[in-house]
Formats: C-alpha cells, structure tokens, sequence
C-alpha cells in the first residue's frame, strides 16, 4: 500500500474542509496541492500546518517573493524534491526570473560548503561575535 | 591538538596574502573572519572557496540582503552556528532587522517542516509540476 | 551581538503574554523554558510553533512518553543539542528510564545506518510495497 | 551499470546464507527484504548490520511496535524513502493505525520545525539541565 | 515546468562553452555530464564550481580514487542519487571493485551510527583532544 | 542532569569489560575513548556498535588510513565535532599529513555544493547510468 491517500474535497469532514476553503480563499485558488491534501490524513496536522505557513508566509517585512526564495533555498538544502517544486513554481508566479532562481542557488551551494568547512576545520567564532 | 590554526596575515604565503588583500578589497574591512584564515591552512581551498563566495555573494539580479538572509537561512538548516552568526552580522549590517530575522526563520522552520511532511506522507509532485 | 534575547514575561507584549500563560496552564508549570522566551522575538512564530507543539504533543492514539521519545529520538538525528536535553528531560519525567533511553537511542542508531546503507546501495522498494 | 545487484539465496555463499536463515527464522518469514539482499554484496556488512538490527529492534523495555515507530520517524527524518516505507510497513503489521502514524509524523514535523528554530535564535541550555 | 532544461555545446554562449571545453580537456572526454549543462543555467555557478572541482579533486598528496571514494562517500551521506551514481562511476573506472565500495559504504554506515550515538548521548570530547 | 555518565572500567560489568578488553587489545591501548563510556550505558549498544565499528574500520581491500579519512569525511558532512576530533586524531596517528587533511575537507566542500546543486536544479542521471 502507498505511505498515504489524498484526501479529496468531497470525501473530506467539516474541519478539513474549512481548512481547503481557507487555503483557497488565501491563495485566490481554486484547488490546492497534493502537499495539503496528503497531511489531512491526520486533521490536526493539517490545521497547525496551514496555520503557520499561513502565518509565515504572509507579507510583512519581508514580502513574499523573498519568502518563496528562502524557503525554495531550505527546500534544496533539505533535499525535498515535492518542496522544491512547489515554491520553484510558486516564487516564478511572483516574479522569479531564470537568473534570480540561478542566483539563490548559487547562494545555496556556497553556503552549504562554507557550513561543511567551518565545521571540518572547527572554526571558532570571530571575537566580535561571541 | 585543535582542528587546525589560524593562518594570520603576516604568516602567510604570497597565494594566501593575495586572497586576504582581494577579501578586503572586495568588502572594505582591514582584518578577515577566522573562517579564511583556517582554510588557509589548504591555500587552495582558500582560493576556489573565495572565488564561488565572492562570485555567488555579488549583487546582481537579487540585491547583497537578501543574499545574505538566504545564506544565514541555509547555515540554520545545516546546523552552522559559525555561518549562522557572521551572516546573521552581515545582514544586519545591510539593514536587516529583527523582524526580518524573526521572518526569515519563520520561513526556515515552516519549510523544514513541511518538508518533512512531505517526505513522511511521500506525497507526489501534482500534476502540473510533473 | 547575540543571536537573539530572550523575552521575559515581564517585558513581554498581551500576545506573548497570553501564549506564555497558555504554556504554563497546559504544562501545569510557574516558568516557561528559554526556547519560547527566545522565539518570542517574533510574536507570529511564538504563536503558531506553540499551538502545532500543543496539537502533536497531547496525548491522543499514543501517550506523552511515547511522543517525547519520537522527539527526541528525531532531535538527536538532527543534531539539535538543545531539543534533544529539553525532552530527554521531559521523557525523563514522564517515566523514561535509563533502559528506554538507552533503547531509543539504540533504535536511532542503526536506523540511521540502515538509512544510509538503504541510499548507498541505491536499494529498489520491495515488490509488496510499491 | 546499477549501484549494487541483491543477491538471492541460491547464489549466496554460506556465509551470507547463515545471515538470511537468521532473519528469516527470527521474523518468522520466507524471504528477505531487498534490504539485506543489496547490503550482502559486502557480507561483514550484512553480518553486523543485521546483528545490529537484531539487537536494537528486539522488544525490551520498549515494545517492538514503538520501536518501529521511532525507526519510521527517524527515516523520514533523514529522507530515505525505502527504510520509511519497509518500517511503515511493519509498525502497521504490528497495530499501528493510520491515526498514530499521523501523530507520529505530526511529532516528527513540529520537532524537526524545533530544531531549526533551536539553532537559528542559538537558544541556550536552560539551568536546569546544564 | 522542469526545475532546468540543459544548456547544449552548441546553444552554449562563449563563457559556458570555454568551462565545457576545459572539462573536456581537463577529463579527456567528448561529452560532459548533465550536471554541467544544467548548473550552466547560471554561468557563474558553472564557472565556480568547475574550479572548486578542478581544483579540490586534482590528485596531489591523495590520489584521484581516494578522491573519488570521498565525494561518493559523502554524497552517500547527505541522500544525494545523482552525484553518488556519477562518482561511484569515476571511482570504478579508477580501479574500485565491488569489494572496495562494499568497504567504503561500510565505514560510511558505522561512522554515520557513531555521529548520532554520540549526539544522542552527548559525549564529552577526550581529554587529549580538548 | 547530564545526557549521560561515562562508565568505568572499575564500575562495568563482565559484559561491558569483554567490549572494553577487545577495543583495548584490538587497538593496543590501555585506555579507551569517552565514546565507549558512554554508550556503555546500554550494554547491548556498546557490543553491536564495537563489532559494526570493528568489521568497518579492519584494515581489507582499503587500509585503515583510507578509512579514517572516510570516518572524518562522513563526521564533518553530519556535524559531529566528536567523532570528527577522535578520528582525524586517528588518522594523524596513522600518517595524514595537514596537506591531506585539507585535500580531505576540500573534497567534503565541493561534493557537498554539488549534491546541493544537483538537487536544486533536480538533474537527472546521465543516460550511461540508468
């Protein structure tokens, strides 16, 4: 058997689809991921999920094409193929060119050797940092 | 004995001092991070890791903030408390403010966890990303 | 600098406030642990970690001691010193022994070998699983 | 050429003959998993990987059921599909509902969100536990 | 849409055809990996990156299958499919037999086992290495 | 409390003392590491993990130098300080020099940026390899 079903509009409970309506509401959609579909196996999951993403992703200091960025840049770091995708897509919907998206990954990938080599040769912190 | 030691500017080699000028050249600083200074310890790693550094972190079609809060992102992720705090510094010093960290990593903890989500549910890609 | 401050129920705004007493109702604590007095720096985070951490924390199909061990057995795999002390603590408190903690851990290792042995050997998914 | 070929019984050597009997009479089966026929491509691997398995994963002071549910937090935590699926797999043999995997993964994402948001604010140890 | 489509030699500006060319050269090949065509959607990535792995993978005081076994060893660990299959591929054609990579995935098992069991218990550095 | 308390050889039982008395012959010392001490606490831990570690790191078709660097390589890519320390000390006592130490971590650092780069750009496997 697969690790998990869809859970589909129809065949959802009160709660989950309050969820799904507020998610599409938010988004201005008229249908929403697999991602959300897939955690409503376990309602509550789904509920505290959308919360916080909700909560995160909204604009506010920083807007919303920084946030898809940063979390695309997470995504990759974490290796979640689904992840990517999704906010690959969702930050060119907002604007991200071909060269923004090289760009955060180029960032992605100094980043990520700079981390391996700080820790391999066990780098103490700057004495203006401590 | 340490990990390794610091290799300081008047220790150094030419293809190290050279590094060293071109990093303080680039970011307008009189000393260097103690990041450089070990991986001088393999002047090569100096060299090839600066030139991705300063090739990724110049600005172009992102601006150096928002490069910087990807990078400090990215070092929370891996778990870097090095990278995290000399790029949480860096950005600071380019105007982030708080709640530009507080939203940076409200972006980092949704995502990591719904990538983890995503993993467990072993949700797959929708169709219109496929 | 540090990276952050923490928030002290005294200093702190309505909104932290009200999370901070929900903490201590819900936990039937007097003081709340420095994780919370440090995401407080960003209300909206404070808020929304606090009610998924309250969700998938209550005791439901499995108990409180069961939940911690998942836990910290996941705070060890990432390598979070700070989350993995707190629930051992808390595990502790609920009844973990020496033994179980020993067996939890015992369990994460050679998961984590597995893990690593399953993707070194690119091993395909069994016939009844796919 | 693939990254590894499984050996199946009739072609293995004695060796790692004595290791597939061992699992098969301890689980009570007639085949093995993909797993240890991948692995046994280096039989001293096969030997103490399976020793190890056998050791851990053994109910003790924990039920075997729980500890196939820390086996299946901490693979999806490290993003290996196969060893979340075999070990889902076997925590729904031994009970686990499609209710309790959804707490189990709800722990596993609020914990993983933990972490990060642990290491991004430096959150230090509390009194009490240092 | 793809998350990249591969640059070809021939659709290929100067700058990326000269960092093909120098692989090419450098490899004695005719063609290069995916990997470079895709990375060559952002230039200066290619460029870089090229370098470091010009550079760092460059027999010197370890030879090129040691190299070779590291890089695989490590993509091993952090899950990556793609990089692992091309360097276990470079390091069988550099002379690792089945029995070589057996060993390698084995230290790569024990030492990922080790990292966590000495997180999970949070084991104190020796004296000696203090 | 602490996450753990070493045991002594004074303080072990026979079983624990039999680990202790192999890890001291096998390695020809007369003390052994904090590592061992500590897992200790669960004895069946300490055997399986010593012959995993035992099996994996005797000298085969890889000498024990090679290996070390692979152990390192492995500890510095999942932030172990501990086991990254205890067995770059290993493979200095076994003859790795500073230069190879950092042929070692550059190797571990761009690895790392490609298996970033190789996910964030989702490429897929060259045709040869599939």
């Amino acid at each position: 058997m697969p690790q998990s079903e869809p859970i589909h509009y129809n065949d959802a409970n009160p709660e989950v689809r309050a969820v799904y309506d507020d998610i599409m509401a938010t988004r201005s959609v008229t249908d929403i991921n697999n991602f959300w579909k897939h955690i409503a196996n376990h309602p509550p999951t789904l509920k505290h999920t959308w919360e916080g993403v909700k909560s995160a992703m909204a604009p506010g200091a920083l807007d919303s094409l920084t946030k898809e960025m940063i979390f695309l840049a997470v995504s990759a770091s974490n290796g979640c193929q689904y992840c990517l995708r999704c906010h690959t897509d969702a930050a060119r919907k907002l604007g991200m060119t071909d060269e923004m998206l090289g760009e955060v990954l180029a960032v992605v990938g100094v980043a990520t050797q700079s981390n391996i080599l700080a820790t391999g040769y066990q780098i103490p912190l700057d004495e203006d940092l401590t």
